[in-house]
């Protein structure tokens, strides 16, 4: 797969077309039927989370972190140690309901599977905390007239490592991970605007227009997701990305961890404007 | 003292006046000089904090329900465990800069005490919380032209115990506090539209005008702070308080703790603009 999407999926019960009509309901039950995609522009109006397990161990310096770097990990929700159910997606298995997972040990991603179930059942203290997404806002955009180009292109984001530190906490420190989306010069007020009106989501961008300055040297080879589209007078506008934790797990190396494959994303029943400020 | 404002206090050093216009470094001298008093109306511009401070083994459980209840519990920072010093003001000592402490033991508050390095000394694992406070949007309120009572009669705010829940989280759970307002019928929208930009402060309102359905009995005899005013068609507005993790220590029991005194803030170098949405 590595990122691109398939618009017709095919499951074990026959093919699935997933797209911005898709309930969360729908598009949970394809992933956990086998199906394999990024989440952007499904399920319209619904909140898409970021997510990362740990073990209990690490959980208290984890949620510090998130506390000390609100704009990469807005926390949406952290799960009961042990518990796969979260109360964002009624009836939702966090271990099957995910398109595509990762798992870490000693801050090394040693195997991308799409189901945890027998992982998780070796690790009996697992901590999930779920974390807001920039999809959330990218309707939002699109509703107001901004073409959000990597949809348009039935793409992932394109996201990227930076030299932005975030504040340690604990056994914690990272650089942040920002997404990318071109946005042409007299619309960058409003995708600034109107994603500032979502700050559990990550909120206003980091940054626009200088990659450069935030340690960004190919805007053409991401570190994560798919390579961008810039069309014509296009300004590069990076907001803080929740592939952040990522970033974490690589540089303080807990010796075990599931996050979501990039782009991958948990597909929540929250609609979009609970969190909207 | 019991809640009522001294526009002029003595301090070892001579007589200090705070109001508006006094800067926060000057006010948590003042404090730290043994000035008691509430802290609304102060130091203009600048965030306040409510304060709890936990032995560790409580600090997991008590982050987690502030992450659960982002409404009464929005967090502005967490100190690493035994660090007096905050950074959201810099040169500050959290054992001293506030006007009024509370000590608690097994959910009781023991002692009321201006002071707390000597109970500190004896507790080395203490992890401080500072909680965003209403405080921070009462001068944009006034700057729109809203009346806060409590302001203009130089008492500290009416604050109620609720039958809200909140989310417990771990050895955790509450019912939410609340702060009051008297707001006139055609001001309400903009008070909460105001409020609403800074929800890093409790933002807009829980609740407009109905005490009785969460379960305020008694208006005018507050659980916290000072009884309110309230002017001819006055409507009472409600919003989520940052004393609301004194409550869950009542209900919780945790066998130490230290609270600021309802109404006695921290008041951070921070601009309350940092805050805004």
């Amino acid at each position: 797969m590595d990122g691109r999407l398939m618009d017709k999926a095919t499951t074990g019960a026959g093919e699935t077309v997933l797209g911005a009509a898709t309930s969360p309901q729908d598009a949970r039950r394809a992933f956990r039927g086998g199906v394999v995609r990024p989440t952007c522009g499904i399920a319209r109006g619904y909140a898409q989370a970021n997510m990362i397990m740990l073990p209990r161990e690490y959980a208290y310096d984890f949620l510090l972190f998130t506390q000390r770097n609100p704009r990469p990990c807005p926390l949406l929700e952290v799960l009961d140690e042990g518990s796969p159910y979260p109360t964002t997606a009624k009836g939702s298995d966090i271990r099957t309901d995910i398109p595509l997972y990762r798992i870490w040990e000693d801050g090394k991603a040693v195997d991308t599977v799409d189901d945890i179930s027998d992982v998780w059942a070796r690790h009996d203290d697992l901590v999930t905390f779920l974390i807001g997404c920039s999809f959330t806002f990218e309707f939002p955009l699109m509703d107001a007239g901004i073409p959000v180009r990597h949809i348009e292109a039935g793409r992932n984001v394109p996201m990227y490592d930076t030299s932005i530190a975030c504040a340690p906490a604990g056994r914690f420190t990272s650089t942040m991970v920002v997404s990318m989306r071109g946005i042409q010069p007299d619309r960058i007020s409003d995708a600034v605007r109107i994603s500032g009106y979502y700050p559990r989501v990550h909120g206003s961008p980091v940054q626009v227009g200088h990659p450069e300055q935030i340690g960004i040297d190919d805007l053409d080879h991401p570190d994560y997701g798919d390579p961008p589209i810039l069309k014509e007078g296009d300004v590069s506008v990076f907001w803080a990305c929740g592939v952040t934790p990522q970033a974490a797990v690589m540089a303080s190396k807990p010796d075990f961890a599931i996050t979501h494959a990039p782009g991958h994303m948990f597909i929540t029943d929250v609609p979009d404007i609970t969190y909207m400020v």
